[in-house]
């Protein structure tokens, strides 16, 4: 057998399609206890049938109890074949209770009367022909099944069942890149059949899953391809195939290779950082061929994909459940032990969730930064930036402030690491697409443009010399208190946050999403880039709102916090030490919690030259007015 | 005669096409004098064409001087009508020297067999037939002739051209919204004969072309149409429409509706605010259906309309040449009386240019409502307000200063009527688009966005009534000197002006526009709702550098500037109001001045968490490294 952990083969499909006849063929090749479902039912239902009356689902209750019991105790040695009609996706629930991981089912199908004739010519069966149609009515074919014709005969059938059971991968991957590697070595460590392929590309790419698997023992049973053919052939039916190449054409070009490869009801998974409406435009494309396409964003760089990251797959709730199974096995797991991976809704709302989740953390480095700056210019070196950040890890620990103090601390012989560093940040579109997605909503989301604006801005390093010379900024010696720093830091970072979670509020609502804000702040407490102590207590806030600063607990932080960034900015600003994303946190409250904003002027400067109207503040009727504004005295 | 200005109608083509034939019957016919081109060559050209010799350009110089001056001394009085080969532009351009305002031509063309069969029964002509050729090959046929063709009779011809100058007018107007009303007032009044069309909607768009004409003693002339087809016909040809209808859709539906009854190089000019890949898009589509589409953004609201606009045209540039007149027309006229209306560019490149006039405009827009909202802070009314913001014309003057002070006194009996309109702003998409555009190219404009998220704070009055619930922001009484304030003003108003210059410059790069920043600023410097006297300075300034702020004028003024600027942020900021703009100022001359950015910690960040990889300073030769940073012993 190619999975590793043993598994329940359940060969399902109406009465009289074969069911015993087959386990009992495959029980023989593969050497594994076969058991006959029929065998099982209470003496109550015999009697049923044997009066050629329908069993109603209370009768087969305990039944299949009786069937999930006997799978339970099988796989504690060995696999085991289960014949059982299972035409039910409630009766299949009951019989893979507890044993998700590890249930096979196979369907045999036939026509109704291709089945009817055979039956008619068998004797020592239970149910009489009569009710074969009923039986027809009741299946609900699974999706997730392999389904065999049974046109094929018996040792065709035989074999084709031996073939996918001894052979072929309950799991594919493309592309080894850093996350395609580490994510495959994840589902190789947690026992699922594995195919990988990476394309070959003569002097470029050659041999890479080949090399890549005799590198790694947990990889020993893993299948490599460079040939797509092979590798899809290779999978297990209905496949399932995680992508990890990059976002935009490539994705479409291994889709078009792909495509004619596939049968019905595969899926694709699509693992990169895509964009959101790319991934809706694909969903319904692979729709027209009978294929289902999800996309799933993955956060947690190259060791979260190896150890656990956190995933956020949206799609077709059906095909969600065909892969659900592995992305949640392999997802990071929350402080009660739940997987950081849940279905995120319809169309590309996971990735509009990661590119979300991608914006936040544009703008938590880029707190960093400011920070780091302001400590620099207060004439710390970065170990002792890194000591003052590492007090801050108590109250506010998380990844990103951890590893920015082990890289503060990174030496290179007798210097700092950081300071060889070239000042010019790149970005891979996500920022972009926050900020578009942002101004396109209407939102006023300003921290995430701000810290994208900053890496645009670093990315200028010839203009920057020209501004430096032609302006020559005197470096103020500033002065710091680590306490205010630390208040301002944490502030913005809450700041940061609320306009997170308010874009996916806001755009769930406009997409009809119905994303669920608690359960995405709880993917994103493990596995991602974003986890915080932060995000911990956000999971608890977003259940009571979706305004983080309107909740009861965060306004007497908020409160407590503003003076210190108040302060902060200010000596920043009489010093010409630029912290964007510090200032936006201030004025986005500032601007927010006003009442009475001076738009007013904004819009009589409209209507005055556009004739663009208003609305006046007595008058909640929505009417719209119009002044003719100029003084005619003026002209 | 339709038009109501003289006009010369020249009678062009090939030697023996008819043109003294049909210039005699159409001066019957419309009582006007006419004169034969060939009766004014000076004696050796007519000694040259008797020998059979061609005249050369030099010959002929004389004599199109001649017809020039004729041409000038007749249209004192009325219209004349003068048959004249005219083969080549550059003879109609001497053609037409000073009075190309007062110009139509017709073009009579047949094939060459139809002319030398004619030309063989001819007698008493100066050039010989075997001579014709040549004039095939030279004739250069313009874009903006009446073509007809001699198969008709000379009958049919004269009536064709009688119906022409007699009943068509020369430009039409689509869409008689604010816009367009002002647009069709301004073109009557400068002596245009003018069709207006607006579509008939019954109960909420009935005769509004018809009642509007009758509204107005300049459109006395003017042509009303409620029915598409009619008023294309009464259009001469080529035809000339500027469309004025709402940006989207509506444009693309009565593009559909024109198209089929529209000619050959007929020209629409989209004078709305349509998106500039809109644009491009258009221009395309109508190329493949032998018309011309414009660009053209349109600045200065209704009464710019009215009295000038600044009008930013692209597409085309033959298709301009059309145009040319009527649009340079009708603009306003800069300080040496040049219009402020030039060829921008190629393809979408005007609606770009007019976005980003937007976008500048929201930002000063914004900056006003700042310093309004700073002095109000600061116990001032707004008769107070508008004696500060009046004693700082002297040195930036601007028209939306002059209106804001006209704003804020403003009163509604007793009360100031800026204190009765709602503050909550909208907006039309121009400052959306731009912010995508910056967010696009990987240019930090940030001026703009954080103008465009003020005014989406705005439009969420009932959060921002929520959140002034929950921290009850004190309203502390504020002190700030006028003279910092307004250097605060103006040093944002610079950076403002940096940034969206900067916007054109990179656009003007990656798609090839060739855009001429100095003349962009000088289209700005009248007409438009931008103008100002710093836009008067900029335009000699970008003579000079892209970048204003490293300009050897604008140093000076920069570094006297940013200590008031950064008092008045760091004041506002302690006394917790809203600036995001004034911050953003000095946010990005600091950030953008400094030589060595915190952006290496960025990028030390994304190479640890997803092995991005970074360049070392020291070295410069693009080079990419990567480095384990992970502490083992933190594992």
């Amino acid at each position: 057998m190619n999975t590793k952990r043993p598994l329940v083969i359940f060969i399902m499909g109406v009465s009289g399609v074969g069911k015993s006849t087959i386990g009992n063929l495959v029980s023989e090749k593969l050497s594994l206890p076969f058991f006959d479902g029929d065998d099982f039912h209470p003496g109550n239902s015999i009697k049923k049938m044997a009066e050629g009356q329908s069993l109603t689902d209370d009768d087969r209750y305990e039944w299949l109890i009786n069937l999930n019991t006997l799978a339970k105790e099988q796989i504690q040695n060995n696999s085991c074949i289960i014949a059982c009609s299972a035409l039910k996706e409630s009766y299949r629930d009951l019989l893979k209770k507890d044993i998700e991981t590890q249930v096979k089912w196979i369907l045999l199908s036939g026509s109704f009367d291709q089945i009817f004739n055979r039956m008619k010519q068998r004797k020592g069966h239970f149910m009489p022909a009569s009710l074969l149609k009923s039986q027809f009515e009741t299946l609900e074919e699974p999706l997730d099944a392999l389904s065999i014709d049974i046109k094929n005969s018996p040792e065709e059938i035989t074999n084709i069942i031996v073939d996918e059971i001894d052979n072929k991968s309950e799991f594919g991957l493309i592309g080894l890149g850093v996350m395609g590697k580490s994510l495959s070595r994840n589902l190789a460590s947690n026992n699922f059949s594995l195919s990988i392929f990476n394309r070959h590309v003569p002097n470029t790419e050659e041999n890479i899953a080949v090399d890549f698997k005799a590198t790694f023992p947990e990889l020993s049973d893993t299948m490599p391809y460079d040939d797509l053919r092979s590798f899809v052939t290779s999978l297990q039916k209905p496949r399932k195939i995680l992508l990890m190449v990059n976002a935009g054409k490539p994705v479409d070009a291994v889709l078009e290779n792909l495509i004619p490869l596939l049968s019905e009801n595969d899926v694709v998974i699509d693992g990169g950082n895509s964009h959101y409406n790319d991934t809706q435009r694909r969903q319904e494309y692979l729709r027209e061929h009978g294929l289902y396409f999800i996309g799933a964003g993955i956060s947690g760089g190259k060791e979260g994909a190896l150890k656990g990251p956190s995933i956020m797959p949206s799609g077709d709730k059906n095909a969600y459940d065909l892969v659900q199974l592995f992305l949640e096995t392999i997802a990071a797991k929350n402080s009660n032990n739940k997987p950081c991976c849940a279905y995120i809704g319809k169309g590309g709302s996971g990735h509009f969730t990661k590119m979300v989740h991608n914006g936040i953390e544009y703008v938590e480095m880029q707190l960093l930064a400011e920070v780091y700056f302001i400590l620099k210019r207060s004439s710390k070196d970065p170990n002792e930036i890194a000591t003052i950040l590492a007090s801050w890890k108590g109250t506010a620990n998380s990844y990103l402030l951890e590893i920015t103090i082990e890289i503060l601390r990174k030496k290179e012989g007798n210097t700092w690491l950081l300071d060889h560093i070239l000042d010019t940040s790149g970005n891979k579109g996500t920022g972009n697409w926050t900020t578009i997605a942002t101004a396109e909503l209407g939102l006023p989301g300003t921290m995430i443009p701000s810290a994208l604006f900053a890496r645009y801005i670093s990315s200028f390093k010839e203009e920057r010399i020209k501004m430096s010379d032609a302006y020559d900024p005197k470096i103020k010696n500033l002065s710091v208190d680590n306490v205010e720093l630390f208040e301002a830091y944490q502030l913005a970072r809450i700041v940061n946050h609320h306009q997170g979670f308010k874009l996916l509020y806001e755009a769930s609502k406009s997409y009809k999403w119905d994303l669920q804000l608690p359960e995405i702040a709880n993917i994103w407490t493990n596995g991602c880039i974003i986890r915080s102590l932060l995000m911990e207590e956000l999971k608890v806030i977003l259940e009571e709102t979706n305004m983080i600063l309107i909740s009861k607990k965060i306004i007497p932080q908020v409160k407590k916090l503003k003076p210190s960034l108040n302060t902060i900015i200010s000596r920043c600003i009489l010093n010409e030490i630029a912290i964007p994303c510090l200032s936006e946190a201030a004025n986005f409250l500032n601007g927010y919690s006003e009442a009475n904003s001076p738009a007013n002027l904004i819009q009589a400067q409209r209507d005055y030259f556009g004739a663009h109207t208003y609305q006046r503040l007595e008058d909640l009727s929505e009417k719209f007015y119009h002044t003719i504004w100029k003084n005619p005295n003026n002209d």
